[in-house]
């Protein structure tokens, strides 16, 4: 069990150096933002004012040097995948980037007080990556799905206008600090229909709350089927998302690359793919079963007790477990940051019941595992199904 | 990057033309409604009321003008998608003209004042065309789910008096303000099942409370139901919806007609339509391709270097992105207001497993295209299936 | 277009008088529960509470005659789909009816005053027939999802407590009047976890703000889940109902019944069954037809124009428009109260490509039709697909 | 009927008989939990505070007891599931019991006063078992769907920052009590952006308004693609983990056993699995029947009148209603701790169209029944595909 913790806290530390950059990047950027807040509280203000200044130029400095690294000719830079100068700084990452550095400085230049100016650093923000799947994600959806969400959309704009006329007409006069004008009343309409209900802005008549109480209802009706029409444009987006994903790693896999392309569409749907850190477990002895892995890219280490093997891309493991149902027999760990498949055992048996030719294969690689097993054989071939015995405890 | 920008400003200026009769009707809409807003605010009233009032009038005018056109004999009109005038006048959309020209006058020639009969106004919002859109989606998906809706809503009001009684017996004697009658209670109530939570009347004793928890809960509950059944009827008529669009425009298509019945079924289910104006860009150089495109009407331009082609209705083109993953080989626009269907790579792949015969054929064009271009036959059809050439600016 | 308008009239008409019983029930109730909730405001009470008193007694009355009538012995009584009287008034229906008369005379009898005794009048909404299809739904909804619920419940418990306490530990001594108990603390908690958000407590300290900022955001995520779980539920159970309902109906259809198995399910999967009562318009001439009907009982009337023609129980009507994409050419309406079964464009489409057997057979019948009608033949044959004639403007 | 409350009562009976311990366990979780809540109540504690500290105290040891039983080495235990002492202890269960024993000593060895330390109480809430099962399915469904749950995370601490700080320029100097610096108007946010609303701060300028108007839709928005996200997930989690339990059932009944892969996988998604405690009514008589059930474990009595008789593990009832559409022909009960599965009704005709073997086998069976019971054979197996029968009771 303390094994077991100590495991875990690798497996965590490998994470962490894996995402060292971005791990510094981050703090950098918490930092900034506490900074940035403190520097609203004149008490913090007062007291560590200096000190808070000090951390926000650090922060400033910081992303400065990361935009005029990222932005230096790519001669002397190692990563390869990094796009060219111009490219970056035209694109959305370049743009908030700039966004981050820039108008800081310019904001001061032209006068305004440090204390506005720094509220500008909230704008880091944007550079934490997921802002970009997240947008992405969100725009997908929100382009399938423009006509029913405008529709949602217009059906809220008119029963807040009309709300709002009404609640004007009836409690103008009763309340004319909340709803003398049409404006006030449409702040009530948007708190209400929102299901906000500040409390700021309350109807006093029978009819205007039963105005009101109509706009409550309606307001859970629109966003009932807001949620159900982005609901259903996630799921799609998901699914086609995952496909794509999933369809040129299931294609560099040997052992599946010779299935029918009907099969090979069937298992694209299938499979759930991980990315882990080095270092990480994917399986523990002992425990249950419940799916088997391919190596798309990357590598294992199956700890069997006297000589551990490894295993490469376009091998699999974790077969035995679904086959008789019983528990894993080896832990199961990358060496190096690797990309898995996943085939839940549910799947792996509606797969193989109808293209029983996987399970075969699956069955006599298996069985030719055992065999190696017992013959107390070898310890190299790492790269494959084909060569993959291990001795000793077997 | 720049010629990217002037791309995206075309485009954009494309919609406007196409839609330009609608984007000034829209501008009429809005100041209207703006100005009848700021016609309540008294501070703006008295400072320029002449002002509002002149724009509140040119509004009205604009839709007077308006629905007498629409109403006019139908000889002289240009646009034959019209209805004829009687039939228009008794339709949702007259009606919705009607609604928003006559109140007004009526209401000042009946003695309202002025203040209060310009508050007719918003009624010009039920103008935008989503409305009815809207309204039909919202209908449908209410007919069809009527029943769990209806017992949902039955639910929510058993509830919602049931927790009135209680309050009152509980809450009467202790708030007679806010729970000494059942309708004052009942106001509680709905803010409380609707999660708005004003916090106007708050249960002070302790089975006040607890009941008013068991509300909110209740409250959380049914509106998850709720939602779900929306979801759920939502995606049904979406699904449906789709279908019926897709269909004519897939047999439109000469290359997929061919298909038979099942094949068509299938293919109508995965592609998307989408409607462009002119001059938008479908395509851009070097772009990964994760989509194909057929043409179900209108002309696109495929800006090849020498001699850019053209693509009319029956075409299709974006394939080779897809057979061969490379990224996208031109840059495509449409030359007029077109229709296309979308073929996601993901959905192609799974077509063509279990209908090669598709495959083969788009492969076949594809060859025959790389082979025209390779001839530097430039100038004639390289990416039509059918010669669709035009000399004109090629 | 008036002649519309009637049609509609009559349609609600139809639908009122077929209701006639429940219409009247339904408005008994809410004449009771309007006396009730108005007998309990004092102006209403002191000007027109005797006027209130004899509509609540008179309710009562109603509501005891109905419990008489239904649970008197059944020779005398005319519909025979009723229960006999002892299974009545054991039913939870009969239960129902029970509540809402006896309570109220027992309360007066023990001594109540009339004023709280009367509340119990509210029992009298369980009376609405959804409410046991809504209990129902919602009790197989919850069986089946009871595992998830019942953790999200128990999660939703846990952060609740949670937060009491540790309000309670650090707002406690700051706010006595609100955070210095565990139950006054749990009040708060409720009310944000469920973001009702009363105010009427609200921590003050920053590590309070922190921890409520937390409970707000797992509201949100507990009620996504809760909302996934429910809409998840209901779907599955939404699907088994309609095709249980749908199965003996479509197995009653002569032309469908000789379908094999496997398509006698797909179908029951596909079509959506209605009940109409008489005068229903089902289909108006020259509407664009986007589904076909099967009578799976009842009448309806194909108004042509000089000799309208019936069509009985096993006959199937608005195929034309599906097979060559023209308008309604008749309108349609029902003779008597009827159930139809109605298949979608998408479906009947889908259905065919997959079954052309039954394309074949309506295509057969509607050309038969086409030919009768040109024939100028007679205008008998009422039941059936088989002898469906016409004369007239064919 | 009666008898009906009787059956019902014996059933209950049944639940709380097998699940004996827990409800004892719950028991004194509850008590415990109301005891602390009480104790922080002025009152309470001065009336009846000793009382209250003997409950916590005995609540205590029987958690201590609890855990000391648990732990202690297995040899003189009778339940053999229990796993050993030294596993249990490092496990989640292990951990959650010691955490509602050792805290509170501590806390009161440490010099924490007894109301504080015995707040700790509220961690014995953890004990309660569903909060296992809900966290390992949040736990899950979070995994599944962590990135898209991150980027909407994301996007939801983007606009909360941007808002405060956007009220903070706006508000700052109006209402500095409350928008005075960014972190307060981040609480402002965050009440805002969940639609919690308390209303302690709200904005006044208009364009604060505006921007508030903003982050309360943009709130539904993101909280309609949360709930989405969750339900796609869960949705997807349930399945698999259905099917996971559902498999060994399935092929642990012999008449199931025979079906090929395919049709096993089928089947295995079409049941439903329930638990039953003994003495449990599973069928009434004269019920309509839209289910059979297969016993995957324990035994059944089915109360045919003279002699009952009793079926077990692989057999199958029920199946009559379901081939003749007649109501039930008998009452079924467990006689033990049973698993049954259910078919539906509208499962069983899809499954039985596309296998019709498993159709024949069951009408062979229930033909064979029906002539067992016509032959008067009454005490022998009529039910039973093998004979199961029991002499006892009988």
């Amino acid at each position: 069990m303390p094994h077991h913790v100590t495991d875990e806290l690798l497996s965590l530390w490998g994470v962490l150096k894996r995402n060292g950059y971005r791990f510094v990047q981050y703090s950098v950027l918490a930092a900034g933002i506490v900074a940035m807040a403190a520097m609203t509280v004149p008490e913090l203000r007062g007291e560590s004012g200096s000190w808070l200044r000090i951390v926000l130029w650090a922060c400033l400095g910081f992303f400065a040097a990361e935009l005029v690294a990222k932005s230096w000719p790519k001669k002397s830079r190692p990563k390869k995948s990094d796009p060219d100068a111009t490219t970056y700084l035209f694109s959305l990452s370049g743009l908030i980037d700039l966004l981050s550095v820039l108008p800081i400085p310019l904001a001061l230049l032209f006068g305004a007080s440090p204390q506005s100016a720094w509220l500008l650093a909230s704008l880091w923000l944007l550079k934490l990556t997921p802002v970009g799947a997240g947008l992405s994600l969100l725009g997908r959806v929100m382009q399938q799905e423009a006509r029913p969400l405008t529709s949602v959309g217009v059906l809220f704009l008119i029963v807040l206008l009309l709300a709002a006329v009404a609640l004007y007409a009836l409690e103008g006069s009763v309340q004319p600090e909340r709803f003398g004008t049409v404006p006030r009343a449409l702040w009530w309409a948007v708190t209400t229909l929102t299901t906000t209900g500040y409390g700021d802005a309350v109807p006093q008549t029978s009819l205007g709350r039963l105005i009101a109480a109509f706009v409550m209802v309606s307001g859970l009706g629109l966003f009932g089927l807001w949620a159900g029409i982005l609901a259903t444009g996630f799921a799609t987006e998901h699914r086609r998302r995952d496909f794509i994903r999933n369809w040129d790693l299931v294609t560099s896999v040997p052992f599946l690359r010779n299935l029918n392309a009907p099969a090979i569409i069937e298992l694209t749907r299938m499979l759930r793919r991980i990315d882990l850190p080095e270092r990480s477990m994917v399986v523990r002895q002992g425990r249950p079963g419940d799916c088997m892995y391919f190596i798309a890219s990357g590598e294992v280490e199956v700890r069997l007790e006297p000589n551990p093997i490894r295993l490469g891309a376009g091998a699999f493991f974790g077969e035995i477990a679904l086959l008789d149902g019983s528990p894993r027999t080896a832990t199961v760990t990358t060496t190096m940051p690797s990309t898995l498949l996943i085939l839940e055992v549910s799947d792996f048996r509606a797969f193989t019941a109808h293209h029983p030719e996987l399970a075969r294969s699956v069955e006599v690689e298996a069985a030719r595992r055992r065999d190696k097993q017992n013959d107390g054989a070898a310890k190299t071939a790492r790269l494959s199904p084909e060569p993959l015995e291990n001795s000793g405890d077997g």
